[in-house]
């Protein structure tokens, strides 16, 4: 029987999020029901409930930073069991044969379901996200989340965690690697303590010296002011590896330059307007490369868990109720805060 | 002793190339002297006679595709002998110190020497290239001409053929890789013979469905029209690598999307003006890289020349005579040569 849950919603792009009914599918023999506990804010949410990417199918609930307890497992579950405490990140389904799919990086099939804004394989109906009571997922892309993991702090993990593990994980970050990361927001200071706890010397690009502090408590052995063209040019052809957690278009050969021989930067935010660069000049240069990689796969992101767990590594947060949800997008816009906001979801009433 | 040797020079930017008396160094103890026998004719010989990168010092003599046969050793000299046929590049020398020459990736060396335009070490004087009856160069920058290779059609791998074959290398083409390569000149050209050599499954794509049947000729599996985006559609998601030897600026992104999973396009031409993209949703959807490539170093260069003359792989050339040269650089400028021009130094008078 599908069952009725709570959860908060944009009716439309213009309107705040509010309370509404909405429906989880009956639990299927492969599925794992959900009571959410904590849901991180990602800045997707916030462009998702805004229509941003002209894809938004309302009533949308959105929340891709899943931690909850299982209530309820199918028959044919093996992994997860009532009482465990799971997260569940940007997806929730994908087409399981697909050659990405079937060497367990999901995060490449091009039938990946979204836990939100997707459309659900068997109800065919839209996914809706973590801002809700309770979640039905399809055992395989729920995670288990480690004992000694702070549930609330679990949350970002799942996704601002997978974005930047799974680049410093490919790019081989670790000791002796000088690794850069630009941008210290939610992505940025997770990126900033995984490479610390991998290992590398972390260097933060900052358009603020006040955040200097800031990124040393988080990890950083230094931080450079990315405004300042002579301390940029200290670090020219240094890098083996730059993560660049900025949205915002912005002149990508500011950071290229500072890659050394073989040196990959890569991009992680996507911006509405393109990017400037790379010129060829400088990627000739030092045979250097700009990537992209989206979240991770499913067998990564537990990797990356039980890391988070095994190093103590979580993400700087601000708990939230429900209700606030409105006035923090609005503080997100303003970068107004330190470093992701995860919602009680117990606060939904 | 100094000598004075006859060679072809520029002038100025607008005034055609002209005979010239030059000067090359006493041969000293690591030095090999060559007297010059073929000379490649690469686009960046014009770029720099005509000063289009703005740095040119004049008289300048272009040539850096050249195969000759050692007339004299210094005494310290180990690798060549009177007599041997040898080549030299885009390099006569380099700091022979920092990470990328201990190495053996020269061709990174912040203070590599050019064969034309760069100024050498002892003298301090201006470098003069291969358009020459003969040069001197350090023995280390000096390659072996493997028996079985006409020495005539060794020229041009000094230049095409090494910044063709190296990202190749590089980027791990071979059997069960499909390959794309962009642009039919003298460089792509290079790429699809030494992609082909090399085992992989080879794809041109060109704005002129008149160049299939070369394309086909030169070892190419098929080729694409890339102006039909229902052709370059039907690739999507496919490549593992493009090497990407177009010059002028164009919308990268047409060729981003080509890419598979962990795919990467390496560019081996620099525009004058930026290209447009790559988008970094393109790049994040399959973990996509743009990187560039330039030269080879020394070492990778013996090997290229060891693998073209075992696998029977030259370039296509007109041979000309020194005095043809400005037209040339004109029937350059129209795309009016297949694929190569080598000037036949005995013509030098």
């Amino acid at each position: 029987m599908p069952s009725s849950v709570a959860a908060f919603a944009a009716a439309a792009a213009d309107t705040p999020l509010a309370p509404l009914a909405i429906e989880r599918r009956e639990v299927g023999p492969q599925d794992v029901a959900i009571d959410i506990l904590w849901c991180g804010v990602c800045h997707s949410d916030l462009h998702y409930a805004r229509n941003e990417w002209g894809r938004t199918v309302y009533p949308a609930v959105p929340g891709h930073e899943i931690v909850g307890r299982v209530r309820e497992v199918g028959s044919g579950v093996k992994r997860h069991k009532p009482g465990d405490l799971v997260g569940v990140g940007c997806m929730v389904d994908s087409c399981r044969t697909c050659e990405p799919c079937t060497e367990g990086e999901e995060q490449f099939c091009a039938h990946q379901i979204g836990t939100y804004g997707g459309v659900e394989k068997g109800t065919q109906r839209q996914t809706f996200g973590g801002y809700s009571r309770s979640v039905v997922v399809d055992e395989h892309f729920v995670l288990r989340i480690p004992a000694g993991l702070d549930p609330a702090k679990a949350a970002p993990l799942l996704c601002a965690g997978i974005t930047t593990y799974s680049p410093l994980r490919h790019w081989g970050v670790g000791p002796g690697k000088k690794v850069g990361v630009v941008g210290l927001g939610g992505l940025g200071h997770m990126g900033v303590k995984l490479a610390h706890a991998m290992g590398a010397e972390v260097v933060v690009f900052t358009t603020s010296p006040s955040k200097f502090e800031e990124a040393r408590k988080l990890g950083a052995d230094s931080a450079i002011l990315s405004t300042d063209p002579a301390q940029m040019k200290a670090h020219n052809n240094s890098f083996h590896f730059i993560l660049n957690t900025v949205s915002a278009a912005h002149n990508l050969d500011h950071y290229v330059r500072l890659l050394r021989r073989n040196g990959t930067m890569c991009l992680v935010g996507a911006p509405a307007e393109p990017h400037k660069g790379p010129g060829a000049w400088l990627l000739l240069g030092g045979r250097r490369s700009v990537a992209g990689s989206p979240i991770g796969g499913i067998r990564e992101t537990q990797e990356m868990l039980d890391f988070c767990a095994e190093h103590d590594v979580t993400p700087e947060t601000e708990v939230i109720a429900m209700g606030d949800i409105n006035a923090a997008y609005e503080r997100m816009l303003r970068n107004d805060v330190r470093y992701r906001f995860v919602i009680d979801m117990s606060t939904l009433g």
